[in-house]
C-alpha cells in the first residue's frame, strides 16, 4: 500500500507533459487541468466534483468516457483517495457516472452548463404552461421545458436503479425460459410474476391475494382505465377523488369518461363523511400516504370508510403509488388487507425502481375482475414477458428489498436536505407529509399567503427550477403552494432549486 | 483429435458402472442408455434425437441440465460427430434445448410426452371451444387446451429468438442508458426506437417516414384499439374487414364499438368495388398477404382502392403483419409508401422475433396522429423502454435483417414439409397463400366439400393437434377449410399434425 503510493506521487511528480503524454487520456488528469490549489480548504470532494461535472459538460470527459482511477487521480493531485471516492460519489448519485466495476466509471449523461435560458416565451412560454386548467399533455410540455434543477414529484432516484442486477436476472431469464413463453401469453401477465407479486405484496403489504387475483398491468394509469373503463360499462357515471388529489390521477379519470367529485382531505385524511353525502359508488384513494398532502387515514376514518363500503356496497379503488416508503412512520397496512371485496388496490415499480419499467399490478374485488382481465386483453394482450419474468426474479431473490433498503437511506437524506433548505430559505412556507414519500407539499402563509402559485411556478421555472403548483392538485380554491419532489435530486441540487423559490418569491 | 476420440472410446467402453460413476452425468451419456445397436440402418441422427427427447420428457435430462458434449457422445457411440450434431440440431429448433457457448447444450422445455388425452369433455370439450361464435376468451381457451402438435397460425419460429443477440444488446442499453431515461417518457415511444423504426420501414418495406410519424405501440391489437377508439370518437361508425379475415382483428374492431362489414376477397384481393357500394369510410386490410388467404393485391385493385381513398376520403388501415416473410416472389410495396395521407400503417415484431415482446409501431395518416399519441398516452403513457432499446440496437446494427434472413429458410423448410404432407395425406385439400407467410389456408373439396371445418377442427384436437377452422375467419358462409401455421413447427411435427388431420378426415 505504502509502495504503492510512493510510485503513485512520484509518477504524478511536477507537470512534466512529456511524462504526462506517454498515458492514455482517460487513465490520466492532466487533461482536466486540475489546479488542487484552487481548492478551498475543507472542501476538497466538493471542489473535485464541481470539476469534473464541467469537465463532462464541456465535453473533455465525454459521453461514454471512462474517469480517472481513483489511485491515479488520488496521487496525481496528492490528496487521500478518499477524497476521489467520494467526488466521484457524487457525479454517481447526480446520475453523470456510473461504475463498471473492472471497466471503470464511466460517463452516461451531460449536466446541463451555464443557467437554462428562460424558457422561450411564446409557446410554452412559462405562463402558458402553468395555465389554470392543465390538458393531458403539460406533464410531457414541462419534462420537455430546460431547466437546471428537476423538483417535479413523482419519480425516485433513478441513479440507484440495479442495472447490474437487472442484467443478472435478464441472462438467467434467457437462459432458462422456454420458447413457447415467447409466443403470445396470459392476458393477466406472466404467471411466475403474479406468484411473485403476490408474495410480495404479503410481506410488504402485509396483503393475502392468489396469484390468480393479480393483474399485471403497465402501470397504475392504465389501471385506472381499466377500472374506469370497467365501472363506466357496469353504469358508474363518476369516481370521486381526493381534493387536494393528483392532477394526473384525475385526468386519466376524466378521459374514461367519469366524473371526478372532489372529497376534502383534512389531517385525518380523506373525509368520509362528505364522501357518504356525494352519495357516489366509487372513489379514488391514496390511504398510505395521501397524495399530495402526505397525510395518513387514521383509524378512525378507516373504520368509517368501511362502514360506508359495506353500507353502500362502495368500490374503493386504493392506489398504493408510494406505500413502501417511509422514514419517521410504522408501515400503514394496505385497506385491501381488512376489506378485499369492496377495494380495487393497484400498486407498481415506478417509485420502487423506474416508472420506464411500465410494470404495475390490480388486485381487482372479485366482480370487477372478469371486466378487467377483458378490458387488459382488449387493450394489449397483455404486457411484454421479457421485463416480467426478470422483475419476478429481482422480487423473490431479495434484490428488490436491498434496492428499496438503499432507497429509503439515500432518500431519506435528500428529504432532510429540502426539509432544512426550506426553513433556513423559506422559513414562511409550511412543509406538510414530511414522514414519508418521494416529494413535500409546501403551503404559503403570512406575507406570502395571497400567492398565485401557478404564477410563482412559472417565475422558478425561469429560473432553471422545475415544481408542481399546488392548485394544479386541486378542483376547489385553496392556500397557496408547491409539491416539491426531493427523492431523485442530490442534496446540492435541492439546495439550489429551493434557493431559487427563495428568490423567486421575493422578486415576486 | 485422434487420441481425444481413443479416449473417450475407452472411456464408454462395456457398462462399467464404477467407472461411470467417475464422471460427473452431465459430461457423458452412460445415464441416457443408448444402444447404438437399437439405430436403424441410415437413420442415427433421428433415432438419437428421439432418445434425447424421451430423456428429456422423462427427467433424465431435466430442464437446465447440459447435454453431453457433441464430441464425447460421438466418441462413446462411436458415430461420426456431424450425426450428434444433426440431433442436437432437432432439439434446438423442437425449443427443447438452446447452445450457450462454452456452457454446453441446454434443456430448456420438456416435450410431451405421450399422446396427449383427449381435450376433457364437459367445459370446454373440443366441441365448445370450437363453438361457431367464439369470444374474446376462445385463443387463451385454444393455448390452453392439450395437444401434441400445435398447428395454429401466427407465430414464427420461436425457438430462434435471438436471445444471445438481445443479451448483448441490453447490456449496451444498461451501460449507456442516462438516469433521466428512466423516468417517465415520451408516450409516442423511445425516440431511438422511432429512428430505428423509420429507418427499418425504408429499407425493408419503402416506405418513407420521419420518426416524429411512428407511433410504438404494444402490437397490432392495440394500434387496431387506439385507431377504433380515435374513429369513434370522429364519428365512425363501421371498420369494413376482408372476407375471409382474421377473427382476432374482428374481435379486437368490435369492442372499439365499430361495425366490421365484410368485403369479399377473391384471387386479386379485397373487391374495392363492393367495398364503394358500402358507403364505409374507414377499412382494414391486409394488402400484401391477406390473412388467411394469402393473396396479394393485384395492381389494379391498388389502383381502385387509390381512387377509392382520394374520391371519399375513405380510412385504410394497412395491417402489414407478416410481409417480411416471402419465399416464391418479390416484395409486395407496402399501400402507406403511396397513399401516405389515407393510409394508417401497422406492423410489429410479433412475427419477426416473438409475439411476447408486445412492440409493433404505427404510422398513422395527419388527420388520426394527435389522436392516437393521445390515446396511446391514456392507455398507458407509453412502452416500457428497455426493450424498446434494445430492439432499436437489434434494427440498427443489422441483427434483425440476419433474423430476418435465418428465419426465412427455416420457414421455407417448413413450409415445402407441409406442402408435402398435405399432397401425399390429404389429397382433396386444396392449399391456398403457400408463396410467403408463416401459414397455409387449406380448402376441402370433393367428397369433404360438406365438412363442417368446426366440428373437424374439434376431431383433430380430439387427436392431439390443433388447427382453425377457416370459419372462424369467416362472416359469411363459404367453403370449409383450416388455417394451418408451419413456422413454429419442425417438419416432423408437421408430418404428424397433417397425419392426424387425415386420419380425422377418414374417421368423420
Amino acid at each position: 500500500m505504502h509502495r504503492s503510493n510512493g510510485d503513485a506521487a512520484h509518477r504524478s511528480k511536477g507537470a512534466d507533459r512529456s511524462k504526462g503524454a506517454d498515458r492514455p487520456h482517460s487513465s490520466g488528469s492532466d487533461f482536466l487541468q486540475l489546479d488542487i490549489a484552487q481548492a478551498p480548504p475543507g472542501g476538497l470532494a466538493d471542489w473535485l466534483a464541481r470539476r469534473l461535472r464541467r469537465a463532462i459538460s464541456d465535453g473533455r470527459l465525454p459521453l461514454g468516457s471512462t474517469l480517472p482511477a481513483t489511485r491515479v487521480l488520488a496521487a496525481e493531485l496528492r490528496v487521500s483517495r478518499g477524497v476521489v471516492t467520494e467526488a466521484y460519489q457524487r457525479l454517481v448519485e447526480d446520475g453523470h457516472v456510473v461504475g463498471r466495476g473492472r471497466r471503470g466509471t464511466v460517463v452516461v449523461s451531460v449536466p446541463p452548463t451555464a443557467p437554462a435560458p428562460p424558457a422561450p416565451l411564446g409557446d410554452p412560454s412559462a405562463d402558458a404552461l402553468f395555465a389554470p386548467s392543465p390538458t393531458d399533455e403539460v406533464f410531457e410540455t414541462l419534462r420537455a421545458a430546460p431547466a437546471r434543477v428537476d423538483l417535479t414529484p413523482g419519480v425516485p432516484d433513478l441513479a440507484a436503479f440495479p442495472r447490474a442486477a437487472w442484467l443478472r436476472a435478464e441472462r438467467a431469464v434467457l437462459a432458462e425460459l422456454p420458447a413457447a413463453e415467447l409466443g403470445y401469453g396470459d392476458p393477466r401477465g406472466a404467471p411466475a410474476l403474479r406468484a411473485a407479486i403476490a408474495r410480495w405484496l404479503a410481506r410488504n403489504r402485509g396483503i393475502a391475494a392468489s396469484p390468480d387475483e393479480v393483474l399485471v398491468v403497465n402501470g397504475t394509469a392504465q389501471a385506472l382505465v381499466l377500472a374506469g373503463e370497467a365501472l363506466h360499462r357496469d353504469g358508474y357515471g363518476a369516481m370521486a377523488v381526493e381534493e387536494p388529489g393528483s392532477l394526473g390521477v384525475r385526468l386519466h379519470i376524466a378521459r374514461t369518461r367519469l366524473a371526478t367529485p372532489p372529497v376534502p382531505v383534512d389531517e385525518e385524511g380523506v373525509r368520509v363523511d362528505v364522501l357518504r353525502e356525494l352519495g357516489v359508488r366509487a372513489a379514488l384513494l391514496t390511504p398510505a400516504h395521501q397524495f399530495p398532502t402526505g397525510v395518513v387515514l387514521s383509524g378512525e376514518r378507516r373504520r368509517a370508510l368501511m362502514r360506508w363500503a359495506e353500507a353502500t356496497g362502495g368500490l374503493v379503488f386504493e392506489d398504493d403509488y408510494d406505500a413502501e416508503h417511509r422514514y419517521d412512520r410504522p408501515p400503514v397496512p394496505a385497506l385491501r388487507s381488512v376489506l378485499p371485496e369492496q377495494v380495487c388496490y393497484t400498486g407498481s415499480v415506478s417509485k420502487l425502481l423506474a416508472p420506464a419499467l411500465r410494470v404495475g399490478w390490480v388486485l381487482a374485488p372479485p366482480r370487477l375482475h372478469a371486466a378487467m382481465v377483458a378490458a387488459k386483453r382488449h387493450a394489449d394482450l397483455g404486457n411484454p414477458v421479457l421485463p416480467q419474468l426478470v422483475l419476478a426474479r429481482l422480487m423473490d431473490s431479495g434484490e428488490l428489498e436491498r434496492q428499496l433498503r438503499q432507497l429509503r437511506l439515500r432518500h431519506r437524506r435528500r428529504r432532510d436536505a429540502m426539509v432544512a433548505a426550506l426553513r433556513e430559505l423559506v422559513p414562511e412556507a409550511v412543509v406538510h407529509g414530511a414522514a414519508a414519500g418521494l416529494h413535500l407539499m409546501v403551503t404559503l402563509e403570512g406575507p406570502y399567503g395571497d400567492v398565485d402559485d401557478t404564477r410563482l411556478a412559472a417565475r422558478v421555472l425561469e429560473r432553471g427550477v422545475k415544481t408542481h403548483p399546488l392548485s394544479w392538485h386541486r378542483q376547489r380554491p385553496g392556500p397557496p403552494g408547491l409539491v416539491l419532489g426531493y427523492a431523485a435530486r442530490t442534496p446540492t441540487d435541492i439546495a439550489e432549486g429551493i434557493g431559487e423559490l427563495a428568490r423567486a418569491l421575493d422578486g415576486r
